[in-house]
């Protein structure tokens, strides 16, 4: 792929979704796929996803479309989940064992290596295989075992102490289900998933429904 | 409140970043906040904060800053979190339990009064309190009960049908964990919370480091 641009946030929000539509379109045995065809499915331009796809080079033909199969698997590979990543997760209240049970992370080459907390109801138990570390031992396991992505499901007042042990063992990316802004070195990719700040734009605009801007 | 012009999305998501921070704040003893004090906080700049807050009236006094409490009931008010919801979860597995027992959603005036499944091993079952219904008696639930918000957390094979009972039986808002992009009328609020789609975000930029814009 020769040099390309930098892209933007919104272009890559999107990579997930024209994902899970093209598994839909070849799960039901479908071919090829116009962009049109494409905008008439995820509501968005034909422009806007020739655009978006161009990016990461031109996978389309004029005149033919793109390849259901063959354009799912490129947003695989740009997406990286065509490799496997070795996570752990830290906190297995209800979020953390929801993120551990969910189909999305067991399926797609997401294998969990550690579970942490320090409850001691939790510590020491086996949950799906794996015993539950005490969060104590997080500094020791990180130096023995290679972890590319810690989820981050406790409470946030640890959640930033945490992340620094996580960041000196070398973590590569932190999925965050903690309340909290976490400062991280910019090598160290944060994703947040801010239940409480989702469920606030939900109440915000069923009472502003002015301001909705409708299906998103 | 004289009449405002549209909030943009963009300032909408900002708005539970300031309830948290304020609430943080707060709890620590402090009285009164600059917007330059809440910028070195949250990262934001003073004069975003500041046009943030000026779409709902200016709370701030020139050379005062904002009273902490105040501004943090004006936000609430303005989110809606001032008020309670009655609020029912289809699916009870593993979202729709971390849902269920997620402090933010019981300590905000958010009363669940249904859950609703159809797993033969669930429904008839009591968690928390709550005897699982079959979804098959959504419809007539909803005859009966007020409830304004529905939690989705079920596969997205099921989701719209189930949304389509819940939209004729006078549903407010929707909080959306099924990888699916619901189609809703409008007057009905979606949020969505795609954990899919957050993941490979993640993935993404761990593989795509150059186009990481860093801590968001």
């Amino acid at each position: 792929m020769a040099q390309r641009n930098r892209v933007s946030l919104a272009v890559v929000k999107r990579l997930p979704k024209y994902y899970r539509y093209l598994g839909m379109i070849a799960d039901k045995g479908i071919i090829r796929v116009s962009s049109q065809e494409l905008s008439n499915i995820t509501g968005l331009t034909a422009s806007q996803i020739r655009q978006d796809l161009n990016h990461f080079g031109g996978f389309g033909q004029q005149g033919y479309g793109y390849n259901v199969e063959e354009l799912k698997n490129e947003i695989e590979k740009i997406i990286g989940i065509d490799k496997s990543y070795k996570a752990i997760i830290i906190g297995v209240g209800n979020i953390g064992r929801a993120i551990l049970n969910y189909r999305g992370f067991q399926n797609s080459g997401f294998n969990i290596v550690g579970l942490f907390d320090h409850a001691e109801d939790l510590v020491g138990k086996t949950i799906t295989g794996l015993k539950v570390k005490d969060i104590s031992d997080l500094e020791s396991f990180m130096k023995e075992e290679e972890a590319d992505i810690a989820v981050i499901a406790i409470p946030a007042s640890e959640a930033q102490q945490v992340c620094e042990i996580l960041v000196d063992g070398g973590i590569k990316g932190i999925w965050n289900f903690a309340p909290i802004d976490l400062k991280l070195p910019k090598k160290v990719v944060l994703e947040n998933v801010h239940l409480d700040e989702s469920l606030y734009t939900l109440t915000y605009y069923m009472n502003n429904l002015k301001d909705y801007p409708g299906v998103k």
